[in-house]
Order: structure tokens, then sequence, then C-alpha cells
């Protein structure tokens, strides 16, 4: 297996991950959690839906959280392109490539563009949100982590190199990646894509999928940050909701907190990313026997990270093609 | 006057700001500065010659510091492109402009292509660099503030409106800027530039120019970081070099630092700006009569941060047309 | 002149600075200040004052702010005994020196001795106060800097030696001093006086007394809260309050940030102050002439800093006896 | 069971824990833990003996680590007394008790007490050690964590009790303890003595003793300093010496990380404990049932932190009499 080649002439311009879509059973818990933990501001919220944004984002919206009387899944990824064009460019482009695109008319996003990609995760493209001024500089208003904005999210696949070549097709390019030997001469265990100028827009996994394992947001002043988060969780009387950190990635080098939202959902925040923009700077292979790969110090991840992921709006996940 | 149009059609592809080419009278005394204080990995060095660069990048260098005999000045400000056919495209560009512009084969950034801009400030643009690891990792060896990757320079030019016209041209846009009140219908004060998808590549100061204002690295946990390296001079007896700072800008919100180097260059430290991709996120104006623009609080800043800069190698600096 | 000399068997004991008693013209502006820039927590309130106390202290109170209708001066220093029957032992022995101190009972101290100093500082002891548990890790209610406690004072005293030996008597210890030459030969400008393990209780200032320069808490992670603090103010529009700071003290070496309540009360934050117990540690001179002495770089501290105090109520300070 | 009772008229005056002298394996293995990774100052050195202190102690050592041929074990637990003639006072009081004490002349220290207390740990008590200049703001000479200052030890003892009251007798006092169901009615599990103004000089835990449990250091800014020395001991391929955290305690407050030198010694470094020298503040206990006693949030510290110690030369640990 190869790793994908980046499309320099991509049918359209994706500029980075825009936003997720998640269910909740509890829609008061979790504007609770994302507001006093995560720190996000609520842009808007309706009886049915709260829409949220980090505290340097001037977009509507980063992450969407809808009520549901089932158990709560993950409804959408979604991505943001250049501009309006680029939406009938991408869907000209599925239309192509044997995908069933269908456009919607979504509140606070406009015209959206909807697929599932090979790797059966439920995607949405947009170009356009209504604008709200930064709250970087509010300060008096930040609450917990004040989460500055969304990073990136990881989901889970079944055919990795299938899923991988449909994001090098749209132009992502990998950052880093693991497989068994730290070469593309094995199985990859996962792949870093990235578009927006840094190492993440989008991780896949090899694992049973699809399932989403976590959407990431930056923190100013991580260590100093992750900590406090934790100390009001705990002031929370919810130090189970503490999976694993703070700690560093080997794999992208930042240093990482993982929580579990109140459905379960996990929600990583971590210290700003570097940047990736030379084409010089090709991709780094880590072999999946290494232990920095996760973590460089410390004990190993607790099992529930490598287990639990949030499943997508009802569809079954099912194992890897390459790993059953 | 007008803000400058971004360029939606670029003659060719400019990625980032690459490096920054300065002169020292001495270079143990500025290897010493930068390593120790600034925390740069010194890639490689000569006789004459120093190339230095952040603890997160893996290009060549991102500062060089030539020895000279002379008054330490500034000799190029260096962008980078896409590829090396953009540097072709430039060439062709530069030459329809009635610039001139021409080529060189630099040690370490291969092709370079070198140009005055309309504000008299002195251009390379390189392609390629070759690649070293990222030392982010290398935490027994990181020093001072392991400054991260370079961010962006500040330049006096006596023309403003010309030079922001431009980068315009050349799909640099404007995030934010600073007018005697705060809209383009009075004189500008500052227009900030950007290509690498955050707020800053170059800042335009109308100002006695062509001068060279300052060159930025980010840092991690800027607030103990740059605490840090205030102390750090402190212990070597070298409380002068600490310009203005700890503290925080109101235009671009970051936490700042400006030190001087040992030839009296402005080196700022500062903490990870916003990110700006969306083509939704209109420039912000400030008024030159906002005491916030430059900082959110405490004293202004010294007289030196606004009279003193660096010139350009063999160019006597003339006060800005618009202002004299 | 000569250091004080510590009395090894002082005639009660002193154990810590307790609090502090100021004024304020308007106490919801006082409490708004306190509760969310400074982040202690109100104890208890009625009409006319307000109890204050740092997120780690039992104590009923290290700050009681009261309303006047007057200038707002400083009422009070307050410190603690041991025991109950300290204070008996101090009223003995303020009577014996000719200085007249009477017993008054004080809601939320108990009874509390009160006493003028040869500074002419207005001075209380007390013994108990109401416990109430610490809030340390009440993180959820942390606001603003979350100051943990109390640390010391700064007066200004027109006799400096008098007022030094006063407290020699008690059993103070100098840790530090500046003088004009950094010895005990030349005039003092500076002394200061420590009972509790660290460096500071009661600094002593030659300066138009008697006054009040500052109260001071301490703050965990000084970097960041110092940095936090600021933008805080910056984002209450009260950029004017950030008197001087960041920066960090040579004598004490601890990180500062002093900051103007809304009375003009000077309120200095600091990192934790260094352990002072061991008898074989002596006292610590500074030459005034050594700009370090204040702060280790950067500028040195605005006018205000050294000009601006608040009176004690209903005294009429005078210039130092040795320095007019 | 009860709590011990503090001696108000305590026969000699302990004023701080002092030192710790354990053994190791391999002095530059050894020297270069403690000066690189905690940051330790070393003092002196001879061929068998290492001297370090923390970067503000002005004694001449707060560690000692001596050369052994043997397995590595802790050697004795300095306490420092407040004046020559109390070492005296502290050997009349051992022999009128049935304590075997005796005088030695330790070089750095003077003349030594030394004594093995009820819970069978190997004492040591001195007046004096030659001073030398706080290291505080020797900023450039500061590596790793930088630690400032020995704060406690933790002990296993196998009679929690005795061991406790004999402290007790000399006048420490019980700041907060866990027992089976939180208060003095059931079986203690740790009970945390101080003398020094905070929370902690020395732990007594009922497990398998007499052993060291940890020695403890003091850090500022300590959620960036913890991360730090994690990501440091990664850079050194050292992954495994990191035990436990960065994590906050429940019991004390304070932030923590728990290493494990190379000789298997373990390091604890942590926040500044709370201050404790108000006697209204009663002793605060917690209940083993209660997971925050250990950490607030996050998984349960790894089986080693419970089950692995330093034995003191010469003497086979016992299990404890109560919980066999």
């Amino acid at each position: 297996m190869a790793l994908p080649v980046t499309n320099p002439a991509a049918p359209f311009e994706v500029t980075r991950l825009s936003h997720v879509v998640v269910q909740s059973a509890d829609l008061d818990r979790s504007r609770a959690f994302y507001e006093e933990v995560i720190g996000l501001v609520l842009t808007e919220s309706d009886a049915n839906t709260l829409y949220l944004r980090g505290v340097e984002e001037r977009c509507h919206h980063s992450l969407v959280i809808r009520r549901t009387a089932n158990t709560p899944a993950c409804e959408r990824i979604g991505f943001r392109v250049a501009a309006e064009d680029d939406l009938d460019r991408a869907s000209a482009f599925f239309s192509g490539s044997g995908l069933e695109a269908e456009f919607a008319e979504e509140p606070n996003q406009g015209r959206t563009l909807r697929v599932t990609d090979p790797g059966h995760l439920a995607l949405e493209f947009c170009a356009h949100m209504p604008t709200r001024p930064r709250e970087l500089a509010d300060y008096g208003s930040h609450r917990g982590a004040a989460a500055t904005r969304i990073d990136h999210v990881q989901a889970h696949v079944r055919e990795i190199g299938a899923a991988a070549a449909f994001y090098g097709g749209l132009g992502f390019r990998v950052s880093e990646y693991a497989s068994e030997d730290g070469t593309e001469q094995t199985a990859f265990r996962s792949i870093f894509l990235a578009r927006k100028g840094n190492a993440n827009d989008i991780v896949l996994a090899s694992n049973l999928g699809p399932r989403l394992h976590h959407l990431a947001y930056v923190v100013h002043d991580a260590a100093t940050t992750l900590m406090k988060v934790c100390d009001l969780l705990a002031g929370r009387g919810a130090r189970e909701q503490v999976e694993w950190g703070p700690n560093r990635h080997g794999l992208g080098y930042e240093q990482f907190l993982y929580l579990r939202d109140p459905d379960g959902h996990r929600v990583e925040l971590l210290s700003y990313p570097y940047q990736l923009i030379d084409l010089d700077d090709g991709p780094a292979g880590w072999s999946t026997s290494n232990a920095d790969v996760a973590n460089l110090w410390g004990p190993p991840a607790p099992e529930s990270w490598f287990r639990v992921a949030s499943p997508f709006d009802g569809v079954e996940p099912e194992p890897p093609a390459l790993r059953g």
C-alpha cells in the first residue's frame, strides 16, 4: 500500500476543516460542558441545536450539537471551501466519481453539499458562514480552556487506503503516518492529512468504522490550560471525564488532553501544531511498535481511548478490511 | 486612499515569509544571543555567516546573519514560493512591471530571485531549501525561548499605499490596519499583509523608510516563555536588551516581547497568532488614536520603539511622502 | 545607622501579617475589582464593609474594605499573634514601652489590640478569626488571579530606623534591605522584615509617611496569571489600573505586577517568595544605585510608583526625617 | 487511635525538614539526573558524595547522594533545629526517652545528632550548614525543573500511631490525614506532619516499613515546569522515569509529578503548598475510599507508586502492625 498522492490540481479548493455536527441527549448539559469547560462561545441556539465556536473564530460555528432521542452519534464532518463556485465544482466532481452528493440549504452556513466518502464518513462542504467578532480579547468572558479554534478530527475507517486516496485527490497532503514498520511497505494504522497549513485537518485511523474518534481544539498556554481544565472537571465532580493526559504526542508533538463530553464524544485539547507549508517537507513515518507515537512519556493510553468512538448516525460500524 | 485589493489570480504563488538576512558586527555575539536567548538552532555557519532556524522549522534557515565591517543593516527580506517555476513566473511578472529582478544562486536556498519593491525594500524569493529534522522534540537541547518559527517582519516604508498595492497584487490579503480614524478614508499608519493562513507575513508601517522595524518569531507557552527570556537577559547583565513587554497587542491580540539583538536589530517574540483563512473575514481597522492598537494595558511603547529601526544595506532612509 | 536587632525573646509571638483594612468610596466597585480581578473570596459583607480572603485562606479575612465618604485611606495593618494570651503580653509590653495600646472587640476577629508604631503606622493584633473552608480546589469558582494568600504590606515611614527597631524588638528579622551603598553604613531606603518563614511580612520604606504603599497577594503560576490579570483589566476598559509589570524584582526575586484598585490603593500580585527560616541566612544588602533592586529588566518603575501611596486615615503624611 | 497531640512546649526546636541522604550505584548518572532534570545545584562533590541544593536554597545541601556498592538505600532523613543548643536539648530529651542518640561531626553540617525514631526511620538533626548564594536569579544556569527547595519526605512506617506521636511530641502539627472513614475513629493510612509553616515536613504512611516513599521539591510555574520535565525525560530516552503525573493531589491540593531517579528513588516535584500557621486551622481528614485523596482527576496511581519504595540502609522492612 502507498501513501495517497496529493493532487496538485484538485477539482475544487478545500481550505480547512470547518465544523463537526454531533448529537446530544441533553443540550443543557452539553452547553454547560462546552461553554464552561472547553470555553467555546455559544453563537446561537434553538430548542434543538447549539452552534458553538472557538474564541478566536469569526465563523458562525465550528461545532453543532443537535438534540437526539437516540444514542448520540456523529452526524457530519464539515469542510470549508474557498468560494461559492467551489461547491459547484465539487458537485460535478463527486458526480463524475460515482459518489452521490446532494445540496441542502443549511441555516448559518448557506448552500451545503453533502456526500459520503469512501471511508463511509458523512461529510459536508460549505463556502460561507455569517461572521461574528472574534472574542479573543473579551477576556472577562473567557471560561475554562477558552479554546481558540477547531484544529482537526480523527475518524476511524475500515478502508484507510481508499479513504486516504480520496483526500489526496482533493489536494490534502500527508503530514505524518503510522504503519507497522514506519514505512509505506506495511499496513497503515493512521494517516494525518492536512490542507490548512499545519499538520492536521483530518486523521484517518484503521479501526472499526466509520466512527468519530475525536474532534480537537487548540488552546493557548497549553501546559497551564490543560492542567486547569482537569482541575475544573474535578471541581465539577466529573473526574471521569478526564480520559487521558495532559501528556505530549510523539506523532505531531502537540501537548494534549482527551476529555469525554457528557454524551461520550471525545474532545482533544492541544497545543499549537507545527506549520506545514513547504512542499520540501515530506511525510514522517512512525512505527506502531514505537510507544512514543501516541505519547512521549508516562503510561500508555487507557483502553477506552483505543476502543471507544462515536458512531455515525444510522450507520453500523464494521471492522477494518485488512485487520479483521 | 484605499486598502490594496487582493489579486485572486496572482502571477505566481508566494506561500509565506521565508527568512530575513541581517548584518552583524560580531558573529560570536550574535550567535550567543540567537542560540541562548531566542533559542534558534544553528543549522550551519562559516567564518562570515550564520544560518539559523526555529526549533520546529525543517527549512535550512529563517534567519541569516552576515558579518559586516560597517554599521549593521538589513540585507534582505526573503519570501518562499510554492515551486521552482513560480520563480520564473515571478521573474516575468517583475520584468513586465518595470521592476528590475535578477537571479542569483544562493547557498542553501538555490535559485533566488532578487527585486526591490515599491517601498524600497530589498526582497528575495526562493522555492527550496535543504531540510533538516524538526528539533521540536529535542527538549534537552532547547535553550532560551526555543522560538518555534518565523512569523512576520515589520518594515517601515515611505509610500505605504504603493507598497501595500504591490503585495496585494501578489495575492497577499489585509488582515488588519491602523489609520487615523480606523477607516480607509484616512491616512494609513500600518497595514498587516498575510499569505500563510494567519494574520501576518509582512507588516508595512508609514515611517522613515525603508527600514526593518523587527522580525518576529512565535513561541510556545508565551506567558511563561516571555517572562523567562527577560530573566535570562537579566542574568546575562543585558537588561537593556528588553525593550518592551511582555504585554499584549490590541491589533492582532498576540502577547509580545520586543528585544534588541546585540547589533540593535529588533526581534519580537509573540504568542500564536489567530488563523486567517476564510474569505468572509474582512480586514479590521483600528484608529491610531486608540491606545489599545499597540498594547492593551500598561504604559505606551518606549520612544525607541517608534524611532529606531534597522536601515537597509546601502540605502539612506527618507521620511514618508504623506507625513513629512 | 544599623539594621535592627532581632529580639530572640520577643515579648509576645507575632506569627504573620494578618490583614489590611482600607477604605473605599464605592463598595460595589471595590467588590467587583477584588472578586473578579484579584480573585479574592468574599467571606462576608454588610452595607459598609467587605471581608475578603485569598482562595487558600481559612481565616475569615485578609482584606477588609470599609465604605467612606472621605478620601479613601488605609485604616489599619493587622498582625496575627499565636494565641490569645499573646495579646495580653502585647498589651503589657506596649504599656511598658510608652505606646498607647487599647483593646477593641472586632467582629470576625475577636479581641483586637490597637497601637500606633514608631513609624506612625496604625496597627492591630488579633489571635483568632472564624475559619472557612479553603476554596483552593473550588476551581469552578476561581476568578481572575485567584490570589491565594496575603503576603506582605509595604509602608512608607519617615523614621525608618526607629520603625524597623520596633519590629526587630517584636522578633521580626531582616531579610533584605536597600541603602545608598548597600551596607548598613549609609541611609536605608527600605528594610524588609519577616516573621512567617519567608522574606516579607512588612516592608518599610523611607518616604513621606505614614502611608501604605501596597498590599501584596501571592498567586500560582505567576507568569500566566500576571499576564491574564492584565488582559482582564484591558477587557474591562481599565488599562490604566495596570501600573507596573509584569516584571521581576531584584530584591526578593519575585515576579510582580502592581495594580491600582478603584480607590487608588496599590495591590501587588507576586510569585511565591523564597523561604527564610535558617538563622544562618543573614540579610542581603542592595545599593540604591543598582537599578536591579526594583526590577531586573526593562525600564524603571513609573513615577507614580515612587510618588503615590495611600495615607492613613486622619494622619497627614510628613517627609522623612533624614531625607528632607 | 487518635491523631498525635502537638506539644506546645517541645523539648527542642525543630524548624524544618533539612535534607535527605540516599545512596546511588552510579554518581555520574545521579548527578546528571539531579542537575539536568530536577535542576538542583551541585554545591560540592567528592569521589563518593554529591551535595545538592535547590536554586533558592542558601544552605549547603538538601540532598546528599553517597556511592554504594550495594542496593541503593536511603541513609537518613535530616531535620534542622533552630540553634546549636537545641542539639544538646535534643540529645538530653532522646536519652530521657529511651532512644539511643549519638553525635557525629558531619562535613558541611557540623555537629549532627543521630537517632532512630519509633517508626524505625533513621534521622539526623543539625543546626548549621555553610551558606552559599541563592542561585534563584542565575537564570542562565537554571536547568530542567530548577527545583527551588526541599519541601517534605514521605516515609512508610509500620506503626504509624507511635511514629506520629513522636513527631507530635517534637512540636509537629497534623495538617491533613487519611483514614478509612476520614475520622480519627478508624485506622490511619497517612498522616501529614508539619513544622515550617506549610502543610508538610514529613508524611507518614502505614505500609511495609521503614522505607522512604519519596522526597519532594517545590517548583515555580508548576504546570509549565512539570510538563517540561516530562518532555526532557522523553528527550533523554527515559520515558519510564515518569512514574505518575502531572496531576493534582486532593489531600494538600498541590500539582504533582512523580519521577524515579536512576537508582529508583522516587522524587516528587510539586507546586507551592498552602500556608499553615494559624492554630485555628485544624487537621483535615480524608476517607481512603475517596479517590480524590491521591489525585483529583484521571486514572489512579500506577501500582508501583503503592508498592515500591526505598529501604533504609541495613534495615529489612516489615509489614505494618495493624494491617498485616
